[in-house]
């Protein structure tokens, strides 16, 4: 025993202790340690994707007290089925994707030609499903998840095979190159373009894409853009995939949570082009991101993705796997239907407002530019103008100083895979972030090249 | 379009599909499908370990409360941080490995040399810290994971490696089976003795190790078997697996759920000897199953599994992976600080009379025998002796037919891995257990041979 470890036989996977760095929760552990302690003022965190801990962003009471009905219960202490509860699968199922895909398009153009809205949120569940729909969807489409990492986790992990790749969006949500990684399956980045909102770059999808490529993900609405793709712009997604003979990966885990001009259109309304797996969950929605609920939904009317053999693996993934707290899907009936309008419209008004305040305050400082106005999410890419700037080599640089200097968290764009961006979060109390915005001033003021 | 699927450029990862029939909820979906719908009696459920349905087996109101103030105080709807939260993970330190353990070891011989036990319970988590202990524990060494099953999945992540192997028991909980076939890690079964109360067979464990072997996994208390090891017995592992330069994995999620005359001792004692990670959760102490919170602890004073990189991609891998609840996670200290005694008295109170009808009736029923009388979990297994009945091929058959023609589940063997033997769950409301127990007689009587 003298001489240690190295008789001991073991030694772990090491690729999984890196594993942190390339996640965006590995890069703000990093920039904590920039903070300065002697600071007395308030940390301002506009780095990460929660805002749960601000008064204003509180869930509502709805929701708390249909969790504390199903615990006191009793009805919800068993395990759960690998699958889900049927009523919180169907009840995803219509609200997620049908009701409210109504009340969102009526804003706009109602354009879809494969879904027969009228009348739809007044209908019983099993009325619905019996509706001459375009195509069959039912709650056996839907499956429960731990939060959107899970369904993100299940679905790389039934993808990944010897040789395979899946295009991923440039800048995108970096937990999907991690698990990626760990599964072994390829990544191509394609670009968002800035200058036309953050669309897709559908010439580079086809120049990325070969026989090996599986699937194109889109984040709709978008982290790390605060974009919001229209119903055009998702349709030509769609015919591309199709095209490419390729699935759509749609993460809407931010969906509704839009306060701009273009209505969030679930890219599952376009099923019939392309197989189409959607990921979401309450965490965004509800402002409950502890409470690790989200789903997977298939929405594939031709049955291509049974017929390859996908809803198999991902039922066998998750009969290998952890599944949501049996309770909380016994609530989400009554945190479904209890929940009211108004809750929504006050979240997406405070957004709009702290997205409006954002663009206003980034037109003062120079040494960063807004290539497109946030429509959605609770994010927004900023440019580094570098040469405004003394002393500062790069995004990663600039954050660590300002954390330092000003106690003020943003997310370098390296995180999220645009070097030389930054990612604001906006969802916090405005007052806040105009505090924040006004320390980001200050810190460019202290760091601007004099001409 | 018209010829299909053809087209489309993907496939899924087939290997998960089948993963369902290896884990026993997939045997169990089986089975469920030879009941036969005409029977009017209940379902006797004697194959699968949930007996939170159950009134006696409700879990306290204590616990209950403690996650509706959670919720309730809206201070826990944030993301957890990967490992955990900290009262948390200081309350499953101090409460699951050290007071308990004290405790129980009162109950027998106090033989560990190495733990300081005296006045533990009445020490705060800090004085407890500062204590003269033989080796340094703190809740660092504690993770959170989703129920025990996470805390597998986490564990053979770490551990898969080209080339590696892992020794399991036979029979044993074919999750493990599935998880590392699932990450390509080579398994190598070294047998229980049903004769020496199923212990582990360690000469066979000296046979099967070689310089690949990574780790041996122990069940303690036992599933499927009952068992419950001595401190002599878990002692003498420890120093097998010390010779093979190997961990020993100590799956403890039946722990203190004992009744018979051996006392549990949990692994962790034996840390100095042998680097432990011991697993487990409250699903089954609190009867909770549907709550997904479990841990995974380190106990290692030697500082082995920090050196080899084991803790670092433990926490890499926790990173890339979903968290429990926070407000459950929240809710953990008021549960251990309110739980009184006599629930855990109770509950095991109710075990150990299930576990006696189970013993008696078996005597009664000719073609099973009981190698073994258990004294913990909630599980034991019997041999089927199938010289004694006609027309019944082996343990499936039996259990198929025993489903169809009495409404009674079992697990067979094969399930966990010991074909011609039956796992019998006594983990249910006692007089539904006699009636179970009843059935399986007339069912032996139909079905007996005529000498
Ligand atoms: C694009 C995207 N997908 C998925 C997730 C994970 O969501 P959940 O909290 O539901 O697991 C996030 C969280 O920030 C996200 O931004
Ligand atoms: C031996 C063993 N380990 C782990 C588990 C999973 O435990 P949990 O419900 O905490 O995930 C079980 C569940 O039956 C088990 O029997």
């Amino acid at each position: 025993m003298e001489n240690g470890s190295k008789r001991w036989g073991f030694r772990a996977n090491k690729s999984l202790g890196s594993s942190s760095s390339i996640t965006v929760r590995g890069v703000l552990n990093l920039l904590v340690g920039s903070l300065n302690k002697e600071d007395t003022r308030e940390v301002v965190p506009l780095a990460h994707g929660d805002p749960s801990a601000f008064p204003c962003f509180r869930t509502t009471p709805v929701a708390d007290e249909a969790v504390v009905d199903a615990v006191r219960s009793a009805k919800y202490n068993h395990y759960s089925p690998t699958v889900g509860l049927l009523p919180a699968r169907s009840l995803f199922f219509v609200s997620c994707i049908g009701i409210v895909a109504e009340r969102d398009l009526a804003v706009g153009t109602r354009k879809s030609q494969m879904w027969s809205f009228d009348g739809f949120s007044n209908l019983s569940v099993a009325d619905y499903l019996n509706r001459d729909l375009p195509y069959k969807l039912s709650p056996d489409d839907v499956f429960l998840t731990l939060g959107c990492t899970q369904a993100i986790e299940i679905t790389l992990t039934v993808l990944a095979q010897p040789g395979a790749n899946i295009l991923l969006p440039k800048p995108g949500f970096p937990y999907y190159e991690a698990r990626a990684a760990h599964s072994h399956l390829e990544v191509r980045h394609f670009d968002l373009i800035p200058e036309n909102g953050w669309e897709v770059d559908l010439d580079a999808v086809e120049a990325l894409a070969d026989e090996n490529t599986v699937a194109m993900v889109i984040i709709n609405p978008g982290n790390p853009c605060g974009s919001v793709y229209s119903y055009q712009h998702l349709q030509k997604i769609a015919e591309t995939a199709k095209k490419l003979g390729i699935m759509v990966i749609a993460d809407e885990v931010y969906g509704h949570l839009t306060f701009g001009n273009t209505p969030f259109v679930p890219m599952g309304v376009f099923g019939s082009i392309v197989p189409v797996l959607t990921l979401g969950s309450i965490s965004k929605r509800w402002i409950v991101p502890g409470w690790r609920i989200g789903w997977l939904v298939t929405s594939d009317p031709n049955g291509i993705l049974q017929e390859s053999g996908v809803v198999e693996s991902i039922k066998g993934c998750l009969n290998i796997s952890s599944d949501p707290v049996t309770f909380i899907q016994g609530a989400i009936p009554q945190i479904i239907d209890n929940t009211t309008e108004d809750f929504f419209v006050k979240i997406n008004n405070i957004l709009r407002e702290a997205a409006d305040i954002c663009y206003k305050k980034i037109q003062d400082i120079p040494c960063i530019t807004l290539p497109h106005k946030p429509e959605g999410s609770m994010f927004v890419m900023v440019k580094l103008n570098l040469s405004s700037l003394e002393g500062i080599d790069d995004d990663m640089d600039f954050c660590h100083k300002l954390a330092k200097e000003e106690s003020v968290m943003l997310l370098p764009g390296t995180a999220v895979g645009m070097k030389n961006f930054l990612r604001i979060t906006f969802a916090i109390e405005p007052s806040v972030l105009e505090i924040g915005l006004e320390r980001l001033k200050a810190f460019y003021e202290r760091h601007a090249k004099i001409q």
